[in-house]
């Protein structure tokens, strides 16, 4: 893509509540705009991010046999009211009369609907274990939205639910998301730590938060920072090895102040492996049980053919947020440096151009087209604008790689640079191959 | 994938309500369930069709060099009242008050935003032309939905828009997107015709409907057969090429009831040439110029300095509807088959499965490892079930090539029959290649 095409209306006046500096950089960049309180169009270079996340958060869900599906935006309250939840959820829910005057709501969360799905299908021991998701728009009606995609109205979220057959059975289908989440997140380039978490308005006895480290965060939390140098390629895809997994995990001290005990923390950890810092809730999953299929009525035949109502969990990922956290957490000294996973491009040509001569635009226009050959997503910044500008302009738009053609190339050597590092000299051949790594 | 785990719930009452084809199979094979009037979910099977349409679709908006992003689904009523459609939309528009009372609704459709998000970031000739494009649930409050998928409230739907300067530009981005809708259609395995239309709610003065024929269609369809004849490849996307290709599809008379003349088509086709069938609407594109820009001030920067309102278009194609016609146009006689390019898999393999013998299932599931090893997208029936019931199930869902392990396989050599052909027995080898063709 050439820069000059490329629909990024940069905001030069930062609105008075972009507080935060995911909300300030989205906007710089034009990766967002408000269309009204808490709710956004996602721009070209905003959808690409959140485009790829969301195939990396698919692939890894795909992986544990999770299967794709997709529920509406619009519900009937009718289930909200069997399982009990239509009175409780207050305000935040944003409620709808249609035309016939039928109280619908818009889902922000889907536990009744998949209820009711499952219900409906399946009847049997023998179709179990099951884990459905998907990824779809949601609304919370926030009463203060702030922080951008941070904390918005309408956002978009990836959520699983499974269905087993037992309690022990179920807690298998729990650890398995558990760790399908931090491969996720592991790709997403993010430091991810699980914390036991309260289970709120979802229900049950088992949860974790899975939060991301950022000084910005919402949320204080301490850990031992020991829990980072856990390798998840040790662990695979088996009952022993997850439940090991778990337990590997839980051996470290984490915790948000909900739930700190700062006595426990100072005879658990030594000083030096402590981390107080802040962090992002970026996933949440939960173990609930019956709580939603014992009031809807979801049963299955067991073994010996008596019904029981099936126990299930849910499993949620916040796609859109997870960009403003990927923000947060790569965002320093006014440098942006997208994970390689999710960078809107794999690298930008900086060509430096002079009205006289048009020699640079051209040699860039070459690579570009060598590069393109080769799968590369790669943007050219044919913008006429001097180079100063420019450099400045990519450390906002974040871009990990970068080719600059300017005085320091040669006939066939170009700078190439990691952002945050230093350049050097290479071959176009060379830089292919960086890339490709 | 293997049957026994796919989530494909089989509906075998089928509701009254379900009176065309596509309705009644993708209920009867498990590819949607409704959640509450006109609103539906879409399981797993339904779900990878709806994916892969869309994925044409996208490719076909950025071959263009469209732009994707994303607008939300709920919009404020402000800009409606700008564009003054707030009062005209009538009761199918959703209105929504959120907890504040403030008229917020789920958009129908989406020019006042585009109008909006763009009337804020472009204000130069230079930056034009422009092609925006989003892939986003719609919401139409039908007082009375039906059909399944295909008149349903809540609905999938791309929908691009175009800016340009004058009239001309715009009637050549017009046209780009007339040409890639075509490509589109052709892409999916269906028989669109471009149809002169009315404007209706959206306004304008030039726009066409993309109409796929299908018996049980909704609008009456006359043409002339010899529109099928034409070529795309021949076009390229320069505009005297788009230009002639307007031209040469004008050249065959092309008519929903709404505008149709029976003495001119008597007059201009021959009666051995004339279609009198029905069709399915998948498409609709509009010219319409200043009709949101003037009222919005949207305004543009042309070359003189002088503000003038960006001429827009919009273009929209209904992905979750094309779901239901591609089987209105492709199931007949209880045989549906997929277009191979939407097919929820590639391929399926039955194996005679008996309780004694397993050797049958065992050789499948080796064809099956070797196919995924290509990258193969393959359904294995390891259900328990006799033949003839499952060759009657493979006959609804539609995969068009099955392999069958059974008493008519060798020892390297098995059954390959695409559907609605006769069966030959081949070698693993040859199957692979004709599966990859």
């Amino acid at each position: 893509m050439y820069l000059s095409q490329l629909f990024i209306p940069v905001t030069k006046d930062l609105p008075a509540e972009a507080k935060i500096k995911s909300h300030q950089l989205m906007l710089r960049t034009g990766m967002i705009k408000q269309s009204s309180a808490g709710i956004y169009s996602w721009l070209p270079l905003g959808f690409k991010v959140m485009k790829k996340i969301e195939q990396i958060v698919r692939e890894e869900q795909n992986a544990i046999d999770a299967q794709e599906m997709l529920m509406p935006t619009i519900q009937s309250s009718e289930i909200w009211k069997e399982s009990g939840r239509y009175d409780d959820y207050g305000e935040e829910m944003l409620r709808i009369k249609d035309r016939q005057g039928r109280e619908m709501l818009y889902g922000p969360t889907n536990e009744e609907l998949i209820t009711d799905v499952f219900r409906s299908s399946i009847k049997s021991y023998k179709s179990l274990p099951q884990i459905l998701y998907h990824i779809q728009w949601k609304f919370r009606d926030e009463i203060r939205p702030r922080f951008g995609v941070m904390r918005c109205k309408e956002f978009y979220m990836k959520d699983a639910y499974s269905f087993d057959l037992t309690e022990n059975e179920a807690k298998k289908s729990y650890n398995k998301m558990f760790f399908s989440y931090l491969k996720t997140f592991e790709r997403l380039g993010l430091k991810a730590i699980p914390m036991a978490a309260d289970t709120g308005p979802i229900g049950g006895d088992l949860s974790h938060e899975f939060i991301i480290l950022a000084e910005t965060g919402e949320s204080q939390i301490y850990a031992d920072k020991r829990i980072f140098q856990l390798d998840l390629s040790k662990y695979e895809s088996t009952e022993s090895s997850l439940s090991q997994m778990r337990k590997d995990f839980s051996n470290f001290y984490s915790a948000t102040d909900e739930k700190f005990d700062e006595t426990k923390f100072n005879e658990s950890v030594e000083k030096n492996n402590q981390i107080r810092t802040k962090g992002i809730e970026v996933g949440h999953i939960f173990y609930f049980g019956d709580k939603y299929s014992k009031p809807m009525n979801c049963l299955i035949d067991d073994k010996s053919g008596k019904k029981i109502s099936v126990k299930m969990g849910s499993y949620g990922i916040g796609v859109s947020r997870l960009v403003g956290a990927a923000i947060e957490a790569n965002y320093n000294n006014d440098v942006m440096q997208w994970p390689k996973s999710i960078s809107p491009f794999d690298v930008v040509i900086i060509p430096s151009i002079n009205k006289n001569n048009k020699d640079n635009l051209q040699k860039a226009e070459k690579i570009y087209q060598e590069l393109k050959k080769q799968n590369i997503d790669v943007l050219l910044d044919d913008v006429d604008e001097n180079m100063s500008n420019k450099f400045k302009k990519h450390d906002l738009i974040g871009i990990p790689f970068q080719i600059i053609v300017g005085s320091k190339s040669e006939e066939n050597k170009f700078e190439f640079k990691e952002l945050n590092s230093k350049s050097e000299l290479l071959s176009l051949e060379n830089i292919k191959s960086k890339l490709k790594e």
